[in-house]
């Protein structure tokens, strides 16, 4: 049975037509679906900027986070037919788990993370207030919003859902439509899981659209509020950030392209040590896993030359014992590569590798697997290369399947060298058990490479492993890694977002970031606002208690309940003697439990618990006989769920004189 | 005189040769320099990456933020010889303080956030800690190291000092050497400035160089580690970052481009108000300072269309008392532009937009001024534009001098859409007293600007002008402003700075970033961490303290002394009600308050005080019979100056069943 792709543009399903391609099983060999679009082009951007992003934009962050949670628990349980899918793209079930389930789980950390780490806005507030004046009247802050235009996502054909969901979950996260045009080679499989986002009814109208086939002169139409998000090689990138349409407009061009990674087994690492077991597993499964098609795969295994031979031999008989052919049989380790062109090419860039490199492990002509002729299947290949230095290829050519190059160092400069000859990279491990050790390498490797992974005996099993890029982490690199970043949390939503500096007075910046800035205007209100529930509770409500005068008694009492004999509260003399006091002083702790007993509402009401406290700074010293008083504002407010929210209070406590003697902020959580 | 201006290449001053340029006062017409750079390029990038780079690297951020204060203080003293020059630029004595002071304020500003926000170490530490793994052995964390390469900044002819000094100061913070390429039409005020540089010695070698003429071929040496920063026109930006090795190496091109900038008239700010008064004099203030010829200058004057002639007649009022002349004479308020090329070119464009706008003040062909006839002087002109959405001319040509366009809109919808029409701005404003006014614009306009300025009554004298980018905040703005970013404090220094995700061990991660990470190794060491000096004490170093038991009579005790009887320490009943306590339970800051009574040692010693705390968490309630203790673990140091510094203590507090009560971090002042 042939599958038909359809494309998915202004809120419609369009079947192929013009210029149909056909896709075949990477297993079998046989078709198994056909695509060719036919687009408006004009008419989809058309229907991003002016139906999905407005719909988009009207949401809040936590809105937007809560889609992108129903969505992820919609595919969930929808999963096991995309299995089924992806077993002719030539994966294992491990590998779709990396694809199916990782694509689905990188939405729930970002729909966690939009909820926890952003405001229940439309405004995201980025980094700290900047003071611009003395005086206080005019204040800076750096906001971002989304852009307006709509982000246009190119995937690669090696992880089709995964790659899809990795780039809609900041996009969706920032308020901005996507279109999505997947590699044709797995595009079935792509298909299936979009249309699964379309069907659930989760995402607004124009959030999403799809092209199924070739994107034609998309690009042509983009400009300065729109983005390009492109995984894959660093020929096909090339090509596409040099449109003089996109250079012309300064388009945002985001290319997370396949790199030549490499892994370092540190000096410490010698055989017998738990991280040269841990190093061989982790070469192996790198090999193997997706048939080596990984972006972040280990290309260039860099050793001690003097362990060069053994972590030949004990790679070897583990890809020795590598069970390789029909994915679906329980048995199978590595299935195939995505398709027949897909194993010519990495077999000729292999070839070229082999003039400055030995082969020690795999043939180079066999190909046909388990009386499976039809079948895209490759044995892994393994180099050992004697002159790193001297060689270009196995720094500079990239096969794209199981193959890696075992090459030795001298010590860990030259092992960082070799590492950076890659010209920029995805990802760089390092097996050491020695902070000191990786500690230099960060220093010498750091500004080549996206991603630095170390494991040893102490990360054990919980490490994720050299060729999984995580959500909460940048993914991406410099120079050949294509220079970009996605993912790596609320940095990856800013990637759709335009930051922006905002100038003005403490009231202006207050009313566009909805919290409540230091100097702005302030409601002094009869009611006590703890009296507030979450939602009457308004920002800028304001206390002002009574004074309370700080007594010696005070002081010597509170030493003596507490045991904090701390000589600046006990000894006249010693206390006059250090640099920040004018002789004995109250504690901190005092100032802040009296000022708890000055601003605190007994009886039972809206504030359930103090639950924390930031950002506190004792800013003057208080004396015997001082008298302190404090203030209380609403600062900003986050609902947690339907119950109760947390509210953040700005406190100052002053003395008689007016001078801030401690400010912090003060963490509640309300009733709503 | 004519000047002779040389380049600086590998640490030597090279005279010019070959095609040599003679370059004009714009006051006189008289030659007033000549430069021609015949430059081995190679070797100065060489150079660049082999002896400055390393040098560079070599000193913490603190070191490199000590050489940038030192450097503005000796160019701060010497400032003189470089305000005479300024004047053959056209620029008026304001003009030049904008350039020659502002240029060392922004260097001032960025030693002091770089020795603030920075570490003394040369690995940054961006953003928090990931937990990766349920068991907390596998972390995740952002941080930044330098760029391998070199920087080459390309500057405008406009602001010769503030333009190289903006840019030199986060890439000398970043630990990054570069070259400075100065507009040839006011290289000479730069070369002046670039020589005290030079001549102070305060730099490493390597650390700058100069090239006064053609850049040659020097973009086509660049590659992954290398970053280009350009200011100046869009189309010399197009050409730059269409450059074929620039885009297949992904090098870093940062663009700040002269936008349509536009300013908004809020409607509540009617003639009569403070804010129609400071919008005219602002106007009048961007139109004429620097004679226009700023990528910040208000192009387009978006105003409610009952206002606008109003606006016409108020502004054209200021601009018709303006004295334009030879910027010596104290009477000028207006000097000339760069050159007269550049006076041709402004007038052209002038033209252009004559074909859909009125002008309102101003002759296109009085060009010459008070007798000087060979200066590049200009009157001001202003348009008013009747139909400015039909019209594109006053949206997208953009004359660089003293020129702009009012235009009238219907409500702040239009206004927006009006401003946005530039196709992306470096700054906009809006005068408005009205909060919600601001918020509305950042939302319809954030995203087309990269800073917002709102100005009123209450920012007053303290504002510091639509046309001031400021250090703190970023400077750039998305399609044509550039799409870039540069300044807004530590993020412009990342922009010569490589983020890199690490993964591993708390061990790893606290030797790689020097401080404690949670799970990392500690020191439980009989010595009390409080009886060791700054110096002395080792990140790491912790203290467990025996248990205190908390009874109901300290709670009832501690109610009564600091007047906190919330109910939930009072009311058993009350408090077993509220859905985070089992019943009564001890107040927040009495665990604080016994916990410091644990850890405190209260003899004279290096602790001098106890300055604040951050991050404060109460996690599970104490009840009345629990007994806590407090871990306490040296996390992170930060001299201050010679005599103290400041060290920042993880402190855990704990129950009789080793759960954490409370969790915070403690900040103290230590003594060297």
């Amino acid at each position: 049975m042939t599958l038909t792709l359809n494309s998915f543009a202004a809120g419609k399903w369009i079947a192929p037509s013009g210029r149909i391609s056909q896709l075949k099983s990477a297993v079998t060999g046989e078709t198994i679906a056909e695509l060719g679009a036919e687009l408006d082009f004009a008419a989809m951007v058309d229907h991003a900027r002016t139906v999905g992003g407005p719909a988009l934009r009207g949401l809040t962050f936590h809105d937007r986070a809560r889609m992108l949670k129903a969505l992820a628990q919609y595919l969930h349980e929808r999963r096991d037919p995309l299995y089924e899918l992806s077993y002719e793209t030539g994966a294992t079930k491990p590998d779709s788990m990396i694809d199916i389930d990782g694509g689905i789980g990188t939405m729930f950390v970002f729909a966690s993370k939009g909820r926890r780490e952003m405001p229940d806005d439309t405004i995201y507030v980025d980094g700290a207030l900047e003071q611009l004046s003395r005086g206080g009247s005019f204040l800076g802050q750096h906001v971002a919003t989304s852009l307006q235009g709509v982000a246009v996502h190119i995937n690669a054909f090696n992880f089709p859902v995964w790659g899809m969901l990795e780039k809609l979950a900041p996009t969706i996260l920032a308020g901005v439509p996507a279109i999505v045009k997947p590699a044709s080679a797995t595009a079935w499989l792509a298909e299936a899981a979009f249309r699964m986002i379309v069907e659930s009814g989760i995402l607004p109208d124009g959030a999403v659209q799809f092209v199924a086939g070739s994107a034609g002169d998309l690009l042509d139409r983009l400009g300065a509020q729109d983005v390009v998000s492109f995984t894959g090689s660093a020929e096909t990138a090339l090509m596409l950030r040099s449109n003089p349409r996109l250079l012309a407009n300064s388009t945002r061009f985001i290319a997370e392209q396949d790199s030549l990674n490499a892994t370092i087994l540190g000096p410490d690492a010698a055989p017998g040590t738990p991280e040269f077991d841990t190093f061989v597993k982790e070469v192996h499964r790198e090999v193997t896993a997706k048939a080596g098609q990984k972006c972040t795969a280990i290309r260039r295994v860099i050793v001690p030359e003097a362990y060069r031979d053994a972590v030949v031999e004990a790679i070897s008989k583990r890809l020795a014992k590598t069970v390789i052919g029909n994915p679906r049989d329980e048995a199978t380790r590595m299935g195939a590569l995505a398709s027949l062109t897909q194993r010519e090419d990495v077999i000729a860039k292999a070839r070229i590798i082999a003039t400055e490199a030995d082969l020690v492990f795999g043939d180079l002509d066999a190909t046909g697997t388990n009386g499976i002729e039809k079948g895209a299947f490759l044995s892994p290949l393994l180099f050992s290369c004697n002159d790193p230095d001297g060689a270009r290829s196995i720094h500079e050519v990239e096969a794209f399947g199981p193959v890696s190059t075992v090459m030795g160092y001298r010590d860990m400069d030259h092992a960082a060298a070799l590492a950076n000859r890659g010209g920029g990279s995805l990802v760089a491990s390092l097996f050491t058990h020695d902070p000191a050790v990786a500690r230099k390498a960060v220093l010498a490797m750091g500004a080549h490479h996206g991603r630095l992974y170390f494991a040893n005996r102490d990360t054990g099993k919980e490490a994720t492993g050299h060729g999984s890029p995580l959500p909460h982490l940048v993914h991406g690199g410099p120079g050949r890694a294509g220079g970009g970043e996605e993912m790596g949390g609320i940095r990856g939503v800013m990637h759709y977002m335009q930051r922006t500096a905002i100038q003005g007075s403490p009231d202006i910046l207050s009313g566009i970031t909805r919290t409540c800035v230091q100097g702005s205007k302030t409601a002094l209100k009869e009611v006590h606002p703890f009296r507030m529930s979450f939602n009457e509770l308004e920002i800028g409500h304001t206390l002002e208690t009574q004074a309370r005068t700080v007594s010696l008694a005070d002081i010597e009492h509170f030493a003596e309940f507490t045991g904090d004999n701390f000589y600046a509260h006990m000894d006249e003399e010693a206390a006059a003697a250090n640099p920040f006091f004018p002789g004995r002083v109250a504690h901190g702790y005092l100032l802040l439990s009296f000022a708890a007993g000055l601003f605190v509402d007994p009886a039972p009401g809206p504030v359930l618990a103090n639950y924390g406290l930031d950002n506190l700074r004792f800013m003057k010293p208080v004396s015997p006989g001082d008298a302190i008083k404090v203030r209380l504002t609403a600062k900003d407010k986050k609902a947690r769920n339907e119950e109760y929210g947390e509210v953040r209070w700005d406190v100052a406590v002053t003395n008689q004189d007016g001078e801030i003697v401690a400010a912090y902020e003060l963490l509640t959580m309300n009733a709503m």
